[in-house]
C-alpha cells in the first residue's frame, strides 16, 4: 500500500486534497494510506508536490532526479512521474495543477469526479500496481477561469443545504469547491439569492476555504467589488451605508460601501466585478436618461471602482482579475450608438480604462450567442468571458428543473464562442447544481480541453460520452453503457425539444402526423431502456445511475407523458369519445406518478438530497411558477347506446352520421408512400360494445386490413398497408364500408407505386403535396478552397440534424463566392410554391445586424432574412426571440416559382451562426396542418 | 240528470260524439246519461241535432218553438237554447258544427279538451244544473281549415303507438280526431315516416273514421291525389306502377297511381294536395333544368292531375278543396322571373287553372313568415293556406322535443299572417303531438276565433293563459294559476331564447355579464315555482300539471342546467380553479337527471305515454342528433399548496401572482351604476384551505365589502357594493389588497354618483362605454293619423320586448312619412359611434326584397338594411339566415357621428316584419364583450 508524502512547506490546500485523495484510497482499497511530511522508510510513496513549495523536488531538481522544465512556468499543469519503483511524483506547476493531479489519482483508482454529487461509489479493489501507463505531462487548461455558477437556488439548494448543512456555509462549499476542482474547473459565482458567500462560512470561513483551495470566487454583473447582492438590502437590517442603491444620488455611501468590500475580500484570489447596475435591473438616471448621461456615469463609477481596488487590492491593476459584464442592460452603453439612429454616443469600447478588463459577454439566456466579439476587438488586452446557461429564471419561461440544453447545442454554440476569441472566463450558470452535474462535466471538459473537444472534434458527443460512461461505471458492459449513454441523451434531447416548464397540452399536436403518438413512443423508448438497464446494476451502481441518470429520465418522461395523455384526454374529449376517459386515468397517474418520483428523490440515501426535488415543473402559465397549472382532464359521457364514430389516427374530423349517404374519409396516403401505415379509429361512442364490420366495394389483392370485424369496448385502431409489389404506376382504388348499428363510414384508399429508378439520387417526393427534406439530404455541397464549408451536426437541434459553416466565424458578403447547399425534388405542377427553412433559432453576432442566407431557386436568387436587424435577442420584449427559444426552431417563407418537373434549390452561406435543420416546399393550398414538429 | 237525444237521422259522427260526451258525464257526474233516439217522457234531456238531419228540430221549427236563422246556412256553428225547462237543444249548422256544439258542453261540465293528451281528470260533481249562461250561438271559425300535422313521428309517437295501438290505426286516431274537434279544428295530415293513412286503419278504418267525424284529410306538398308517400315506396314492397317517382320518365305509371288513390279515397272529405316534388326534394328535370322547363313540367302535372279529380271525385272541380304548396323548391316556379335575372318566365301564378286552388304558404320552418300574399295576389279565389312550425326535423338544426317557440312569436307572426289574408287554412306540424298539446290549444284557439284573440287583441297571451288554466285546473286558486302560467311562459320563453338541441357549454357565455349565473337563475326560478306548484295539488291535478307543463319545464330547466354547469366547468377549468370540479359533478347530476326523468314519465299512469319521452335532445352536433354530445366535464387537480387565484366574477383573466408587484383588478362599475355590485371570486386553486383578508389602503366609508376575512375551501363570492348617498358627483377610488399566503392581488374601485336630475326623462347613459337601450325605451313615438303605430310586444323575442308597426301590412316607401320611434342618450365623447340594432330574425314578406328600416342621428339619415334582397330564408346554404334561427336575434351595425352631450337617434318604419328588440351604443373600442344575450 501506497502512503502519501506532503511536506509542511506544501499548499494548504494541497494538504487538504491530499486528505480528500486518502479518503478516496481508503474507498477503493479498504485501507487509508498514512500520510508523511517527509519521505521516510516506507515501502511505496506518492509525493504531492508544487514546483517551489517542495523541498523534496527542488532537492530532486538539484540532482538531477526530476527534470521540471515541462511544466514549469506553466498555468494549472501537472506531470505524474515514477521517481523509482516504489516513489510516484506528482508536482504540480502550481497549486490549482498539484490539486488536479492529486484529483487525476483519484480518478485513476476509480473514484468519479462526481462520488458525490452523482452518488457515483467507486468499485472496491484488493490492490493495485501503479505503472508507467500513469505518467503524464497534463495540458494548460483551454479556457483560463472555467466554473459555474449556483444560482436560482430556492426553494431546492436552499432548503437542502440548509437542512443538511445550516446554511451556505463553508461545510457545504467544501463539496462544491471539490467537485470544481475534481473537474479541473477553477472559477466559481456562489449562490446569491439570500446569501452572501463573505458572511455566510459562518464569518469568512467560505472565503478562506475557497482561497485554500485556490477557488476563484466571482461575482455576477451586479455584485461589484467583491459584495454580494444580498450585503446591500438583508432583509430587516439596517444597511449603514444608507437605503438607495443609487450611485447618483447616494455615491459616497455607495463608495465606502465598495471600499469596505475590497478591503475586506480583496485579499483572497478574486476576478473583481465592476461597473453597477440599477435595483431589479432598474436604470439609475431613470428610464428617460440619455446614452450619453449613462456612459458618463458609467465612466464615473468605474473609475472610482479600479481608484479603490488600487488602494486596497494591489497597486498595479494589472495583476487584479476584473471583470465587466456586458448584458444586456449595460450592452447599448458599451458599443455606444452612431449618428444615424439619432443619438453619436462613443461607448465604453473605446474606453483606454477597460484595456485590461474582462468583458463578459452572455448568450441570450437559452444557450444561443449573441452578440460575439467583432474583429476589431478579438486582441483586447482584457479578453472576453462567456455566461452560459444550463438554468435560468426569466422569460419566456424559465427552465431552472432537469438538464434540457442537448451537448449538441452546448457543443456548437460555446465551440463558436471560443472560435471567436472567447477564452479567458466560462462560467455556466447550473442553478442548484444536483441534476445538472453531468452535463457540468462536459462542459468543463471542453473548457479544459477544447483542443481534444472543441471545434477539432465535430459530432464528438458520443465518444465523449463513451468515456465519461466507462470512467462513472467501469464495471458496467459496454452494451448497457451504450443503451445508458441513449437514455441520457435521450432525455435531454427530449427535453430540449421542448423545455419541461414550458410543456403543455397544446404543444404537441395530438393527432396530426401523429405527433404525440410519436412523442409518446420515444417516450417510452427511454422509459422502458431506463428500466431495464436499471435492472442489470448492482447495488451501488444503482445508485450512481439513479442519482445521474434514470431519475432525470424518469421524470422527464413522466413530465411529457403527462402532457401528452392530457393533449389526447382533450383531443378525445372532443371528439367525444369515451377513449378520452382512459387518458384522463393516465393523467392521474403521471400526476400521482410525479409526486412519488419526487418524494421518492427525498428519501433516496437517507435524504441526502432532500429539498432538491422541490422545483416546481408542471405546466407553467408565466414566466416563472406562478399560476403554474397541473394538467386538465375531461371526461365523456358516452351516448345512449352503441354508436360508431370512425376517424384516421392523424386527423381531428370524426366521421359518425346515419342519416343519408355515408361520410367518407379519404385515405390517399399510398399514392405517396407505400410504406405508410394508416390508422383508422374504430371507436363506440356510446355504452356497451359495439360489433363492426368492414366491407369493401371491390376484391382488392394490395390492401391489408388488420381486422375486419370486431367488438369495439371504446376504440381499436385499425391498420391500412399496402403490399408495394401488388401495385402498379397506375392509380388503384377501393372503397371500404366500416358498419356498424345503423352507421357506416367509407374509407377511399387509393395507392400507386412510384417508378423512381429514373429520378437522379436524392431526389425529394411529395407526401399529400409537401416536400420535406432534411437539411443533410443535400445532392451536392459545394466548399471553397479555403476551408469553408457546410458541416454536418448530427443529432442536432430539434429536427435531428443540422447544416453549419465552419469555421463558425466565416462570413461572406453577397457578391462573394460562399459555400453551399444543393437539393433536388420533382415538381408534379407549375406554379408558386412556398418555400420554408427551418432553421436552429440562433442569433446575428453582431450588434443590429441581421442572420441571412442566399436562396437560389426558380431561377431567383433571393436574400432571406430569418433574423432581421431590429430583432432583439434575449429580449422579453421581443416576441419572434421568444417564439424562437420556446420552439426550438424558426421558420422562414419565401415564394418560388417552378415548373413542373426535377427542380432544385440551393443555400448559400451569408451570416455567422445560421444552421438549416429542414426545407418544407408546397403550394399555399397544400399548407402543412397545424403541429409542433412539422410533417 | 240528464238524458241524451240522438236521432236515428243524426250524421253518425254526431252519434259518436255523443257517446263520448255520455262517458265525459259519467267521470263527472258519476253516472253515465241515457240516449235516446227519439223525445221521451224523460225528466231532463239534451237534444244534439243538426240542421237538416234532425226531424225534431224541423218539428220545432215549424212549431216555431225554434229560431234557427241566426246558424243556418253558416259553416261550423252551434246553438244551445233552452227550448223549455226540462230540454236543452244544442243544434249545429252542420256536422262539425253539432259536434262542437257537444265539446262544447263538455268543456261546460268541466271535462277538459286535454283530457286523454294532457291527463286532464275533470273535477268529480254531484250534480248541476244548466241555466241560461249555457245557451250559446256560436261564431264562424276564422280560419277556414285549422288543424294540425303529426310528423316527424320516430322515435316517440311511432314507438308509443305501436306498443298501445298496434300501429297507427283508427283505434289511435280515435283519440287525435277528438283532440282536433274538442279544440275545434277540422284539419289533419296525418303521421307519414314510416305509415299510410289510408292503409294502417287497419284498411280504410281510418278514413272511414275521419270522414264519420267530419275531419279533413291533408296531405304534405309532397303527397298529392291522395296518396300518401310511403305508399310508393314501402320498403321491400314491389312497386305495380315502376320505379321512378319521376313524371318526366315514368309518366302513365304516375298518372294510374294518382287515379287509383282518387279513386279509392277521393269519396272522403278531403283537400286534395296537387302538384308533385322530386323524391327527397330532388328536381325531376336535373339540376340544370331551365325554370321554363318546370313550369311547363309543373302546369303538365297540375292539369292531369285536375283531369283525374273531375273524373273520379267531382265533376265541379270548384266543389273540391285543392291545394297547391309553395313550398320553397316550388317557389320559383309560382313566381316565375323577370328579365333582369336573364330568365323572363311567367310564373304559375299567373296560370288560369289554379285560380280555385289553395295557395300554401310557409314560414321559414323556425315560425317566421316567409313570402306573404303581395296586394295583386290578395284576393284570389282559392285563398292561401300556411304551414307553421312547433317542431321541424331540419337544418339547421332540428326541434324536436320540447316546446320552444313562444306563444308571443306564434300570436305575432301567424297574426300577420292571417293579416296579410292567409284565412283558408292553417296548419301547423306538432311532431309527436305530445308536449305540443298545450301550444296547439293556442293555435287552434287563434285560428278559430282570430277576431278574440288575434291582431285586435295585442299581448293578449295572459288574457288567453289565465282562461285556459281556469278551464284546465279549475279547482286550483288563482295564485297558484298565475304561478303555473310563469313555469308554463317561463319555461317556453327560455327554450325560444335557444332552441334545446341547438345549446352546448358555448352558447350563454360563463361569465361575461354574469350571463351563465343568469340563465341558472333563471332556471332556478323556473324549477322553483314548478315544484312549489307540484306539491300544492290534488292527485288528479297532479297528473294533469305533470303532463302539460311539470315535466316539460322540469325537463327542460334540467337540460339547459346540464349545459350551464358544463359551461361552468369548463371556464373554471380553463381558470385552473379547483371550483370546476363541482361543477363537473353537477353536469353529472344533470345528466343523471335528463335519464331519470325519461325514465320516469315513461312509466307514468302505468306506461300511458311510453315511447313519447325518446327524442334525443342533448347537444347536437349536426342538423339532426347524429353525433349529438353529452356534455364534458373537466377535472382540475389542484397545485401542490394552498395558492391565491382571483378573479371577477364576469370577466375570464385570472389574477396570481406571487412575484414582483401584484396585479389589479379593475372595479369601477359604480362609476356607472351606484346600483351594481361587483363579485369578486377569491378562490384556493391548491390543496387544503386558504386563509385570506381584505385590506384597504385608505378608510373609505362608502364601499361595502360582504367579507374582509376568511378561509377558502375551494372558491367563494365576494359582493362589493356601495352606499349611494355617501358618494358625489366627484370619483372616489380605493385599493383593496387580497392577501392569502405570499399572493398580493390588488382591486382598485373607483365610484362617482352620477346627478341625472338635470337630464331629460329617458335619457339613457353609458356603462363601461356601451348605452344600452331596450326598444320600449323609446322617450317619444310618432304614429300616423292613419293609424299606422309601433306598437309594443311584451314579453317578446329574446330581449323580451319588441316595437312592430301595425297594422303589420303597412309599408312605406324611403319618402313617404312613416311611424317612428325616438330614443335619447348622453354621451361624453365626440366621435364615431356603432349603433347595433338588434331585431327579431323575422324575413322580408315579398320574395327577393330587402327588410330596411331609416335610422336617423347624428345629422344624417340612413337606410339601413337589416336583410339584403338576397337572403334565402329556410335556406340551408344561406348562413345569415341560419344564425338568425339558432341566434334568435339579428344584429346589424351602422356608424354614427355625434358630438358629446345629450343625443338622439330615431327609427323609421320602412318594410313590414321588421321587429326592434334592443339598440346598442358604443364606440369601436369599447366593443361589448363576446356573449350570448349582450350587456
Amino acid at each position: 500500500m501506497y502512503n502519501f508524502i506532503v511536506e509542511n512547506e506544501a499548499f494548504e490546500g494541497v494538504k487538504k486534497t491530499a486528505g480528500k485523495i486518502a479518503v478516496d484510497f481508503e474507498k477503493v482499497f479498504g485501507k487509508k494510506p498514512e500520510i508523511f511530511p517527509v519521505l521516510g522508510n516506507v515501502d511505496k510513496s506518492f509525493i504531492f508536490a508544487t514546483l517551489g513549495k517542495s523541498p523534496i523536488v527542488d532537492n530532486l531538481i538539484k540532482e538531477g532526479k526530476f527534470d521540471s522544465s515541462a511544466i514549469n512556468g506553466k498555468r494549472e499543469i501537472y506531470q505524474i512521474k515514477f521517481l523509482d519503483d516504489k516513489t510516484i511524483l506528482i508536482c504540480g506547476s502550481d497549486k490549482r495543477g498539484t490539486i488536479y493531479g492529486l484529483f487525476a489519482l483519484s480518478e485513476y483508482i476509480g473514484v468519479s469526479p462526481l462520488h458525490f454529487w452523482g452518488d457515483v461509489e467507486p468499485a472496491r479493489r484488493e490492490n493495485i500496481e501503479f505503472n508507467k501507463n500513469i505518467e503524464v505531462i497534463s495540458k494548460e487548461p483551454s479556457v483560463k477561469y472555467r466554473g459555474f455558477f449556483i444560482n436560482d437556488e430556492w426553494p431546492c439548494f436552499g432548503n437542502w443545504t440548509n437542512n443538511r448543512f445550516g446554511g451556505f456555509t463553508a461545510e457545504m462549499y467544501d463539496h462544491v469547491f471539490e467537485l470544481l476542482l475534481r473537474l479541473k474547473g477553477n472559477y466559481l459565482w456562489p449562490a446569491m439569492w439570500s446569501s452572501s458567500f463573505a458572511l455566510d462560512g459562518p464569518g469568512n470561513l467560505n472565503e478562506e476555504l475557497a482561497d485554500i483551495y485556490g477557488v476563484v470566487i466571482g461575482a455576477s454583473h451586479h455584485e461589484p467589488c467583491l459584495r454580494a447582492s444580498e450585503e446591500w438590502g438583508k432583509k430587516g437590517n439596517e444597511n449603514i451605508y444608507g437605503k438607495a442603491w443609487n450611485f447618483y444620488t447616494n455615491r459616497e455611501n455607495i463608495l465606502k460601501y465598495w471600499e469596505d468590500g475590497l478591503k475586506r475580500s480583496g485579499k483572497y484570489e478574486k476576478i473583481i466585478t465592476i461597473g453597477m447596475r440599477g435595483e431589479y435591473d432598474s436604470s439609475m438616471l431613470g428610464d428617460n436618461s440619455s446614452v450619453k448621461e449613462n456612459v458618463e456615469l458609467l465612466k464615473d463609477i468605474i473609475k472610482n471602482q479600479r481608484e479603490l481596488i488600487k488602494k486596497h487590492v494591489n497597486s498595479n491593476l494589472d495583476e487584479v482579475p476584473q471583470l465587466l459584464a456586458l448584458y444586456k442592460e449595460v450592452e447599448e452603453y458599451f458599443y455606444g450608438c452612431d449618428a444615424s439612429s439619432g443619438c453619436d454616443v462613443k461607448g465604453l469600447k473605446y474606453w483606454d480604462e477597460l484595456d485590461g478588463v474582462i468583458c463578459m459577454l452572455c448568450e441570450d439566456n437559452f444557450g444561443f450567442m449573441r452578440t460575439l466579439p467583432t474583429p476589431d476587438m478579438k486582441n483586447r488586452k482584457g479578453g472576453f468571458g462567456m455566461y452560459y446557461h444550463f438554468d435560468y429564471h426569466g422569460g419566456p419561461i424559465s427552465y431552472e428543473w432537469m438538464p434540457s440544453t442537448s451537448y449538441e447545442r452546448t457543443w456548437e454554440q460555446l465551440s463558436m464562442a471560443y472560435d471567436y476569441g472567447i477564452k479567458d472566463v466560462w462560467i455556466v450558470n447550473v442553478g442548484d447544481l444536483k441534476f445538472n452535474e453531468v452535463p457540468l462535466a462536459y462542459f468543463l471538459a471542453l473548457a479544459y480541453d477544447f483542443e481534444k473537444w472543441g471545434t477539432a472534434s465535430p459530432n464528438s458527443i458520443d465518444e465523449y460520452t463513451t468515456q465519461w460512461l466507462a470512467h462513472t461505471f467501469p464495471s458496467v458492459n459496454l452494451e448497457v453503457r451504450n443503451k445508458m449513454a441513449g437514455v441520457l441523451h435521450g432525455y435531454i434531447r427530449m427535453n430540449a425539444m421542448r423545455r419541461p416548464e414550458a410543456l403543455n397540452a397544446d404543444i404537441y399536436h395530438p393527432c396530426h402526423y401523429e405527433e404525440t403518438d410519436k412523442m409518446l413512443e420515444l417516450a417510452n423508448c427511454i422509459d422502458t431502456a431506463n428500466e431495464e438497464i436499471f435492472l442489470l446494476l448492482s447495488e451501488d451502481e444503482k445508485n450512481a445511475y439513479y442519482s445521474t441518470i434514470y431519475f432525470p429520465a424518469k421524470t422527464s418522461v413522466n413530465l411529457l407523458r403527462m402532457h401528452l395523455y392530457s393533449a389526447k384526454n382533450a383531443h378525445y374529449a372532443k371528439q367525444g369519445k369515451k377513449a378520452a376517459n382512459k387518458y384522463a386515468d393516465l393523467v392521474t397517474q403521471c400526476i400521482n406518478n410525479d409526486k412519488n418520483l419526487m418524494q421518492e428523490f427525498g428519501k433516496f440515501k437517507n435524504g441526502k438530497w432532500k429539498g432538491m426535488e422541490l422545483e416546481q415543473h408542471i405546466g407553467f402559465t408565466k414566466w416563472n411558477d406562478d399560476n403554474y397549472r397541473n394538467p386538465l382532464r375531461t371526461l365523456v359521457e358516452p351516448v345512449h347506446k352503441p354508436r360508431l364514430c370512425v376517424s384516421r389516427k392523424d386527423r381531428g374530423e370524426i366521421y359518425s352520421k346515419t342519416y343519408g349517404n355515408p361520410m367518407t374519409i379519404l385515405a390517399y396516403d399510398f399514392l405517396y408512400d407505400v410504406n405508410k401505415k394508416v390508422i383508422i379509429e374504430i371507436a363506440n361512442d356510446g355504452i356497451d360494445t359495439l360489433d363492426y364490420v368492414i366491407e369493401q366495394d371491390a376484391p382488392c389483392d394490395w390492401l391489408k386490413i388488420s381486422s375486419v370485424k370486431g367488438t369495439i369496448e371504446d376504440q381499436i385502431d385499425i391498420e391500412l398497408s399496402v403490399i408495394p409489389n401488388k401495385l402498379t404506376n397506375e392509380i388503384q382504388s377501393v372503397k371500404l364500408l366500416i358498419k356498424a348499428e345503423e352507421t357506416v363510414v367509407a374509407v377511399d384508399v387509393k395507392a400507386k407505386i412510384i417508378d423512381i429508378s429514373q429520378l437522379p439520387p436524392k431526389t425529394h417526393l411529395q407526401n399529400n403535396g409537401v416536400i420535406v427534406i432534411p437539411s443533410n439530404q443535400y445532392y451536392d455541397k459545394k466548399d471553397l478552397s479555403s476551408g469553408a464549408a457546410f458541416t454536418e451536426l448530427a443529432n442536432y437541434g430539434r429536427s435531428g440534424t443540422g447544416m453549419k459553416v465552419f469555421p463558425t466565424t466565416a462570413n461572406f458578403s453577397e457578391k462573394e463566392e460562399s459555400p453551399s447547399l444543393h437539393y433536388r425534388f420533382l415538381l408534379e405542377d407549375d406554379g408558386e410554391f412556398v418555400i420554408e427553412t427551418w432553421t436552429t433559432p440562433t442569433n446575428p453576432v453582431e450588434i443590429n445586424k441581421p442572420l441571412r442566407f442566399i436562396l437560389n431557386g426558380g431561377n431567383k436568387k433571393q436574400i432571406v432574412t430569418t433574423v432581421p436587424a431590429d430583432f432583439k435577442a434575449g429580449s422579453n420584449a421581443d416576441i419572434r426571440w421568444q417564439l424562437g427559444v420556446l420552439d426550438n426552431i424558426r421558420k422562414t417563407e419565401v415564394i418560388c416559382k417552378f415548373k413542373k418537373g426535377i427542380q432544385e434549390i440551393s443555400i448559400n452561406a451569408l451570416d455567422p451562426n445560421f444552421i438549416l435543420e429542414k426545407i418544407l416546399i408546397y403550394k399555399e393550398e397544400n399548407k402543412p396542418l397545424p403541429s409542433y414538429l412539422g410533417p
